[in-house]
């Protein structure tokens, strides 16, 4: 396009203005796993400030921001002169890489083998509820008490038996479990939002264009951090696993088309911004 | 051995001579199994009232027990001039089958998928105590509430979902959960119970003789009808899945070692006595 993009005009920032610290957090997260990470992971405080400013993330919430997920381990920060670089922490790659890889994933994992995860039904509620945090964060989702299904490849909590396999059929119960209306919702409200913002790229004739590289890489960050938050909130089951109107996979489909789209002008800018300072930081 | 032998001498007996009628047709669904359907399938009344009468069971409770299960549609009667004989139905032999299998076989499922079965955590009480039956009578051993463990050939209640597959590591709980303690303490009865009617057989100059083929048969009908209700209370696991002083195997040994050394007295008199009339009976 020609002119400036607001990506707020789209509606698909109004989910990050309520600026919590923690929403900046994940933004920031999702700005490596887009940008940062496939160009050698280290990038400077200015870049991702080009990047959130868009998104109405101003400098005084980024820079708390990053203050947090340095203390917390999951980024390293250096200074070089007068200016700061960042990059994931060792724990941070191996904490984040796993979901990058379902974010971008071009189908949910349709041929890979599932796992039922069950836990001893003696546990006190403490330790159930210990349990339910680790399972979750290792992929798995719960659908009964103490039982989860989720990837064969998923890790389970220590004291879980696992069983990896082939489901038989999949009774409408579990799907609506899998699948619950909620989640649904929220993917058919985030579906709605991104028709819109493709049909506005349209009538800006294609999206932002070279000149605006910057703008395209915070929509595309927008983009993937909406469907980011989405897909990670289930565990990567096949379509017979998920009711039969499930709109995540018209959402995914949706979403991959934008990022093709605004990688024509994210890309070179992102190359220019991030690429020359390929360096790893010391750790 | 010279003379008689008496099967209640060995304490073997004793858990049938509470003489509920239940006991006495299920004496009689195992001699189905192990002497008359090996045979053809059909068997005179009086060859049964030799076989349960050493057993302690009266022709009266025999008389009952047959006419409760010809009522019920397990057996098939029909009289020929003077005499009865009796058949399993196509119904008992659809029932009783599968578990024929187990009882003789020579070592647990090891190698055999297993396959974890989930209900509907949303199921009424009524409803779950009806799946709770159906699950166990085909073979499915609870681990959890709405949660079942089984051979992956076991087949579901409507509604259920199962995944099979391969499990991994099985934590004690699991482990106390499909093998506990009342079951292990029946098993290790048994065993020493079998171990003393090795003993004796010892000191009868090797057990009954060929004379006496039919104490044979009734104390293998024994060895066996003891065995045949502690091994079908539990699903078909290999020893990965059971405590590791889990007695199961140590008497599985003995009963077919028992099974063999009876037979040789036992099997001569059965085949005359029931091999000549095996001519199907009419439904």
């Amino acid at each position: 396009m020609a002119g400036r993009q607001d990506p707020g005009r789209h509606g698909l920032a109004a989910a990050l203005t309520g600026d919590a610290d923690l929403r900046v957090w994940s933004v920031i997260i999702t700005i490596f796993g887009d940008a940062v990470a496939p160009r050698g992971g280290v990038v400077a405080v200015s870049v991702l400030a080009a990047l959130t400013a868009p998104l109405g993330i101003g400098a005084g919430a980024l820079r708390v921001a990053l203050h947090r997920l340095v203390r917390d381990g999951w980024l390293i920060r250096e200074r070089r002169g007068r200016a700061s670089f960042y990059a994931l922490s060792p724990r941070g790659v191996a904490e984040f890489a796993p979901a990058s890889r379902r974010i971008y994933a071009a189908a949910p994992a349709a041929g890979a083998p599932l796992a039922l995860g069950l836990a001893d039904p003696g546990l006190d509620a403490g330790a159930r509820a210990g349990l339910e945090a680790r399972m979750s964060g290792a992929g798995w989702q719960p659908v009964g008490a103490g039982v989860w299904l989720g990837p064969a490849a998923a890790v389970p909590a220590p004291g879980v038996f696992t069983l990896a396999g082939t489901g038989g059929e999949v009774p409408g119960w579990l799907r609506a479990r899998l699948g619950p209306p909620e989640l649904s919702a929220a993917y058919a409200a985030l579906v709605a939002e991104l028709r819109q913002l493709a049909a506005a790229l349209d009538g800006d004739g294609g999206g932002p264009g070279r000149s605006d590289g910057a703008t395209a890489a915070a929509l595309r960050v927008l983009v993937v951090h909406r469907w980011r938050r989405l897909v990670l909130r289930h565990a990567d089951l096949p379509a017979a696993y998920l009711p039969g109107d499930w709109p995540g996979e018209t959402c995914r489909d949706l979403v991959l088309a934008l990022h093709r789209r605004l990688s024509a002008a994210a890309d070179p800018w992102l190359d220019a911004e991030i690429a020359p300072r390929r360096q790893p930081l010391a750790k």
